[in-house]
């Protein structure tokens, strides 16, 4: 399973392990990287310059490489965590969902690896010409942030056909099937986050992790009602995919009402205070369904190692 | 590419031609078959069992092993369909959205290889259970009918791991990408229609099949406005994808009005037949995005014959 991932990197199983702000931080990076895999700190829209220093440091104290994703939304006015990731030297960053093309330039300078996530094949065509190393295409079953609009399958297939620069596939790749698949349409691999979300070296509270173990693959739902209650600034066209509850039954329609509801305001804010997962969020892709059991970082990414295996019956 | 699906009909590309009332009849099947994968017939709900003989006979006329695909909600209480299914003796038929696991016996008895598609791990099971002879794993972005709830890669994932029969893909599958996605994975071939809807031997109107060349892959939308409007008696869990249009936007979440609206209803009939595809629905699914020229049935199976170049570059 030798790919542009595996060779610009030095791991052995194709895989990113997504950044998940809220989810997967320092430790579950290292574990992603130690495990032969590339892993990624979920930057928060709320983290400082420092809370990046420290993550960067477990991630890469061992001297494996690890990536840094940011939210290109919360960038702007705010050179600190920027200048925090660029002296922190990860071998990759991802910038996704906003005017990220104004950071490509710096980072690749620094020696970094770009990427970004596209969510249609006109979004993977600007990353292309904003000059990124390769693009994420990212279909609307992925958990957290981006768009609803066309799946990871057929996604993959046009991106692929428009783009020269490598391609990483994001949204329900949550077993070595799944990267097989994705490997024989072409991708360089795949860039996984949900499956990754029963893992002991998350920062989920235990309860959260209870939620996804138990839910389906239909238990999931898109929308914009977490980030309007929580005044996040998030563009319009990238809302999440979260485990759906009471919270978001309630409001989902109603969002215009919702973003000047002080009540339901605070009464989120208690619930995350409190685990109570009926009104907070839990943001998760339709992938959870596969998600099962508390496994290691390790077990994960040995899981994806058997793509080799199914790749191989074809030899003949 | 050999699979349980080539090896039960003799044919040489995984790849069925799925079942698209009013797109496909005899002639597509025909020529999908003669191509070297294996063609159907999408029976419309208000055929006749005339009909359903008439193109059997253009579909078998040379011989090749073709299928017939029904909507199960349209079975009850009009034996004559079946029994003309039955007469035909196609090779495949596949019973789906509705109560299909009665018609299955029967069916297989008269020694025809049964299928029905599923959009969800429980409905995989269930049709296990129900003794067809595989399953058709049917992803959320998939053209007409089917569930929204699941895409196609977790989807497929899923259902593999959890079924001992074999399993076929649909929902996305455009381009030989997607076929060698879905053969890595572990299926044994790809249900397809999207991608045969640019083909010269469909029964789209030109002007239906202009729509679909021009369309974009985030130009769909899934809904229940088209069957509304119509008064069908589809189950409503499964809705249809088709392309958005300016009835569809007019009517998406006013359904309950529509079901009554008696101007709306002929508006609709009328512009069925003058051909105005802003009022008439074209179903098709994200797929879409893949199909820009007019091409024969023959040119879209040799492209997805490529798929095999894919799969043995993972021999080394
Ligand atoms: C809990 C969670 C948090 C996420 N947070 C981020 C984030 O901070 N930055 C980002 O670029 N993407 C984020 N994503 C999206 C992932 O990078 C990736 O696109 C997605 O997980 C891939 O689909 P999958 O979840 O089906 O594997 C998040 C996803 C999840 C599930
Ligand atoms: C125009 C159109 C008509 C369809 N009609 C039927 C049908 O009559 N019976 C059926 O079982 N499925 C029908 N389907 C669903 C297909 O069998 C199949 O699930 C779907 O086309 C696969 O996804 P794809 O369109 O992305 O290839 C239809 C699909 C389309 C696009």
């Amino acid at each position: 399973m030798r790919t542009w991932l595996t060779e610009r990197f030095g791991i052995e199983v194709p895989v990113v392990g997504a950044p998940m702000a809220g989810v997967g931080a320092g430790r579950l990076a290292a574990a992603v990287s130690a495990a032969g895999a590339l892993g990624m700190i979920g930057v928060p829209s709320a983290a400082t310059a420092e809370w990046i220093a420290g993550q960067a440091a477990i991630a890469g104290g061992d001297g494996r490489p690890y990536g840094i994703g940011l939210m290109a939304w919360t960038l702007d006015g705010d050179p600190a965590r920027l200048d925090a990731v660029l002296d922190a030297r990860p071998s990759l960053v991802s910038v996704s969902f906003g005017p990220y093309a104004g950071h490509v330039e710096r980072l690749r300078r620094a020696g970094i690896t770009v990427v970004t996530q596209a969510g249609t094949t006109d979004e993977a065509r600007a990353a292309e010409r904003a000059g990124v190393d390769a693009v994420v295409a990212r279909g609307a079953e992925a958990g957290g942030h981006g768009r609803d609009d066309v799946a990871t399958l057929p996604l993959l297939q046009s991106v692929l056909d428009e783009v020269r620069i490598p391609v990483l596939a994001a949204g329900g790749v949550a077993t070595a099937r799944g990267l097989a698949a994705v490997l024989a349409a072409g991708a360089a691999g795949a860039w996984v986050g949900t499956a990754f979300m029963g893992c002991v070296e998350t920062t989920l509270p235990d309860a959260a992790t209870g939620r996804v173990l138990a839910a389906g693959e239909t238990d999931t739902a898109y929308g914009r009602v977490f980030d309007v209650v929580q005044r996040l600034a998030w563009p319009p066209e990238y809302g999440g995919r979260a485990l759906r509850n009471a919270f978001f039954d309630r409001w989902a329609g109603r969002e215009e009402e919702l973003a000047s509801d002080e009540e339901a305001r605070a009464e989120l804010e208690a619930a995350r205070r409190s685990g109570d997962y009926d009104t907070a969020y839990v943001y998760a892709g339709q992938a959870v369904g596969m998600v099962r059991r508390r496994r290691t970082a390790a077990e994960v990414v040995a899981g994806f190692a058997e793509a080799e295996r199914l790749l191989r019956r074809f030899a003949t």
